[in-house]
C-alpha cells in the first residue's frame, strides 16, 4: 500500500482535476464539512478524509479513480455511512468516493423481475419503486429506510428475511464496476445463469477493495399472497432457541426468525412503545410466515404447537399489516433502542451452528459477568446470526477497549463452536485482527492474491479486511504463538 | 501456456514419481486404457491424455499436481466424464487426474443440514445417503445417477428442480482445493455466513481452470410434505411457453416447469415409453410443485386454470411417487432418446428471458429448416434454459461443421435478446469462441487475471472457457471487424 502525506501532497493541482471532472459541487474540502464523514456506523473508529468527491456517473467515478491512480492517492467508497464494520471508516490522506449523488433507479423491468440502480439509491426505494405492481426487493437490512444499495453490495448485506430469501448475494444478477485502474467492467448479467469466473458473487462482499459497483442489477420478488407474524414470548431463552430449531427441523423455512432478550425487549419498548413485547418475557420470538394463504395458516398453527412444547408463555399473531408492522417495529428499532440502555454500546455480528445456541448464550452471560459489561442480545436465530449489543459508556477512559476484549472473546467463541465472526455486516477495520481465527495463513493468501490482482497498489479501501502487522500486532503474534507450539520440537 | 510434446519428454522418471505418490495402480499409462478418457459428453471432440492418475485422498491430488507443476505438465481434472461441453476434454501430452476413487462421503451433519464429500461421489448417492433421514440435495442434473459432485462443482451444474432450489453454488458451503501450485486451501467453511472474498463462489463453476475440490460441503434440504407433477399438453409450442410466463407471473414458483417439444415428445415414447406423453401433442409441460399438501393442492388448481386459459388440451396430475417418475422418466431420458432419432446429436444449452420464448422458438424453427437439420426441443422454462438437440449424422463428411455453425446461431440468438450462451452446461472448449458475444474485451481480460493469478502457468486445463487466437481465429476475426465496424472514420 501507498500512503501520501496530505502534508507532503501539494493537494492544489489534485483538486483542480477533480473539479474538473465533476464540477466545483462535486468536490468537498472544507473541514467542518469533512467532519460528517470520519466515521461510519462504527462510531469508535474516526479518521477524516482528506477531501470528499461526489460523481454522479459511471464516467465521473472512472475519471476520479485515474485521477487517485495518477498521484497514488488511496480512496475509500461510502454509500450512507451505515455500515456497522468501519467498511466506510477513512483512511489518513485518503479520497473518500460518497455516492450520495448516485441514485437514479435506471430501469425497472417487470415482466423479468429485475431493477437497475445506481449505488447511492436507498435500499427501501427498490421496493417502493415496484410494490405497486405487486414486487419487492426481499434483503432488508434494519437501517433499510436509510442504507444504499451500492453500501449493500459492498457488505454483502443480510436482514431479516434473509432465512427464507437469502442475502444480497442472491439478489445481484450483474454489476457494471470501476476497478481500481479506472477501467469499466460489466460482471454478470441480466439473466441469472452466465458464463465464465462469477466475478459477481466474488464482488458482492467485497467491502469496497477490489473496485466500486457504479450499476446494480437486482432481481424482484412477487409479494407472497399472504403473510403473517407469530409472537410468542418465553421465560426461558433457551426455549426459544430450542423452538427456532424445532421450527426448521419440522421443515419450515419461516420468511424470518427473530429472538429478543429480556434486556432488549425493555429497551425497545422504553423506545417504540411497540405494546406487543411482554416486559417481563426473558425472550421473544417472533416468526414471519409468507407465502399462500392456506400454506401460512397452516404453518401458523405447526409454529405454535411447537413454541407451546417448548414452553411458550403466550403466542399472539397477526396477518393484517398495521400490526405486523407494529411487531416488528421493535425488533428493527433494536440498535437505536440500545442508545437509550446506555450512552454507547458496540454491535457484534458473530454466526453460530443454530445447534450451538443454547451453549453459545450461557458462555456469553459468562463473559458479560466476567467482564463486567451488560449484553443486550438480539438475533436472527434462524440462521445462527447473533447480534450481542454490548452496553458502556465510551466516556469511561479504557472502557472501549475492555469491550472490544468482550467482543472479540465472542467472536472467537462463535468460531469455536463452528460459526463465523460475521454475518452481514463485514470483516471492515472492526474485525480484521480475527481473519486468523477463521483462516489459515494459505487461505488469506489466496484471498489477498485476488485482491493484489484487483488492486495492485492497494489505493482500494487499505487496512481494511485483512490483518495487517501494524494493526493486528497482538492477533498476529498470539498466530504466531500459535504456530511454534505446533512445532514438534524431539 | 507451456505446453510439452510427449515424444520430446522423457516420461520415463515423471511416471515413477507418479507411481511413488499414488502406487502403480493409481497410473493408468497403456494406450488402451487411456482411449476410455479422450473426451467427455462432447464426443466430437477427442484428445487422448498422456497419462491418467487416480488419486484418493488430497494430499495425493497436491503431489500429483506438484509433479506437473514441476515438469511443467498441462493436466486436465475429470470426474465422472459425463460433461457436454468438452470440460474434462484432455489437451495433447496432459496428465488427467480422474476423481474416481474418490467416493467416500465424510461426514453426514443432519442436524445442521450438511454433507461432506469427496469430489469423485456420484451426485444421486448424496440424496441416497440422507433420504431416509427425510433429507435430499437439490441440483439434479439429468445424469445425476452418474455424474459426480466435483463435476458438479466444476460446471456449476443445473437441473429441473433449479427454478426453485438455485443451481449447484447456491448448495455449495465450502471446499478443501488443491491449487495449480499444490498448496491446499480452505474456501468457505460449515456455515453459510463466512467473511472474506466469496472464493467459494469462484471456484464453483469455474471448470477447473483455478484447481481442483477435493472436499466439497453440501446443504442439503428436506423433503418437502407433499409433491405433485402436472402434465398439461398443447396443440402449439407457445401456449405452452405462455403458460410458463402466466404461472411465474402469478407468484407461483414451481420445483421444476419444462416443455418437450413433439420431436421429443415421440422420441423418449420409442425408447422409454412413459405411456403419459400424448404423441401428437406439439408440446407438453410438466410442472412440479411442492411444499405443504395444502399448498401444493391449491397451486394445482391455479396452474391447471393457467394451462386450460392458455389452450391446454388435456391436463393430468400425479402426487404418488411412481407415477411421477413415470413423468419425468421421459424428461430425463431426453438426450439419450435423441440418440434413437438420428445416429448423432449436438445438444445446446442457451439462456433466454422467459418473455422471449415464443420468438425464440420461431427463430430456431427457421434456422431449422435453413441449416435443413431436424432440432428436439427440450427445455427448464422456468428459467428460460433451453437445450435444442440437432439432430445429424456424424458420418456424413462436414456434417458436424454445419451442425456446430447452426448451434452457434443458436447461442448468437439467445444472446441477441438478452440471453447466455450457457445456463448450466459450462463453456469448456465448445463454446469458447462465443465468449466475446457476451463479454466485452476488458470484461474477458478481468476474468483471465483471475485465472492467471490462480494459475500463472496456465498447467489446469488449458485452452478451456477463454477464446484463444489458435482456435477462435474466426470468431476473433469477426470481433475484430466488428470494432473496426464501429471506428468513426470522419
Amino acid at each position: 500500500m501507498i500512503a501520501i502525506d496530505k502534508q507532503q501532497t501539494n493537494w492544489k493541482p489534485i483538486i483542480k482535476e477533480f473539479e474538473a471532472a465533476l464540477g466545483k459541487t462535486g468536490v468537498v474540502q472544507r473541514k467542518e464539512e469533512l467532519l460528517t464523514y470520519e466515521c461510519d456506523g462504527l462510531t469508535s473508529y474516526r479518521q477524516r478524509p482528506a477531501l470528499v468527491v461526489l460523481p454522479r456517473t459511471t464516467e465521473q467515478v472512472s475519471e476520479v479513480i485515474k485521477i487517485c491512480d495518477k498521484y497514488n492517492i488511496p480512496w475509500v467508497a461510502r454509500g450512507s455511512g451505515t455500515g456497522l464494520s468501519g467498511g466506510a471508516l477513512p483512511v489518513e490522506n485518503c479520497v473518500l468516493i460518497v455516492t450520495a449523488l448516485m441514485r437514479k433507479i435506471l430501469k425497472i423491468d417487470l415482466e423479468n423481475q429485475r431493477v437497475v440502480v445506481q449505488p447511492g439509491v436507498i435500499n427501501n426505494w427498490v421496493t417502493q419503486a415496484v410494490s405497486g405492481a405487486g414486487f419487492y426487493y426481499a434483503p432488508d437490512p434494519s437501517s433499510q429506510i436509510i442504507c444504499s444499495i451500492g453500501g449493500n453490495v459492498a457488505e454483502n448485506s443480510g436482514g431479516v428475511h434473509c432465512l427464507k430469501y437469502g442475502v444480497t448475494t442472491n439478489h445481484v444478477l450483474g454489476l457494471k464496476l470501476v476497478l481500481p485502474d479506472g477501467s469499466i467492467v460489466d460482471v454478470g448479467g441480466e439473466v441469472a445463469e452466465m458464463p465464465g469466473y462469477d466475478l459477481t458473487g466474488l464482488f458482492v462482499g467485497s467491502e469496497g477493495t477490489l473496485g466500486i459497483a457504479t450499476e446494480i442489477t437486482l432481481r424482484i420478488l412477487k409479494y407472497p399472497e399472504s403473510v403473517c407474524v407469530v409472537l410468542a414470548d418465553f421465560t426461558n431463552i433457551e426455549a426459544a432457541g430450542n423452538s427456532v430449531s424445532d421450527i426448521i427441523a419440522a421443515g419450515i423455512i419461516p420468511g424470518g426468525m427473530e429472538i429478543m432478550d429480556n434486556l432488549s425487549i425493555n429497551a425497545v419498548e422504553d423506545v417504540v412503545a411497540t405494546g406487543c413485547y411482554p416486559r417481563d418475557a426473558e425472550a421473544i420470538l417472533l416468526v414471519e410466515l409468507d407465502g399462500l394463504e392456506v400454506e401460512v395458516a397452516t404453518n401458523k398453527k405447526r409454529v405454535a404447537e411447537i413454541c407451546l412444547k417448548n414452553g411458550a408463555r403466550n403466542i399472539t399473531s397477526a396477518n393484517d399489516p398495521e400490526t405486523r408492522l407494529k411487531m416488528w417495529k421493535g425488533r428493527k428499532a433494536a440498535f437505536a433502542a440500545a442508545g437509550h440502555l446506555s450512552p454507547d454500546y458496540y454491535v457484534q455480528d458473530g454466526v453460530i451452528p443454530r445447534t450451538q445456541m443454547a451453549y453459545v448464550l450461557k458462555e456469553m452471560e459468562e463473559l458479560s459477568k466476567k467482564y463486567g459489561y451488560r449484553i443486550a442480545n438480539v438475533f436472527h436465530a434462524g440462521d445462527g446470526n447473533l447480534h450481542p449489543l454490548v452496553l458502556y459508556d465510551n466516556s469511561v477512559p479504557g472502557a472501549l477497549e475492555v469491550v472490544e476484549e468482550l467482543g472479540g472473546e465472542i467472536l472467537k467463541l462463535c468460531v469455536r463452536v463452528g460459526g463465523s465472526i460475521s454475518g452481514e455486516h463485514g470483516v471492515g477495520a472492526d474485525k480484521k485482527c480475527y481473519m486468523p481465527d477463521m483462516f489459515s495463513e494459505t487461505d488469506l493468501e489466496t484471498m489477498q492474491w485476488v485482491r493484489e490482482v484487483f488492486n495492485p497498489k492497494g489505493l482500494a479501501n487499505p487496512g481494511k479486511m485483512f490483518p495487517t502487522p501494524k494493526t493486528c500486532g497482538e492477533a498476529a503474534r498470539a498466530k504466531m504463538e500459535k504456530n511454534l507450539a505446533g512445532v514438534e520440537l524431539f
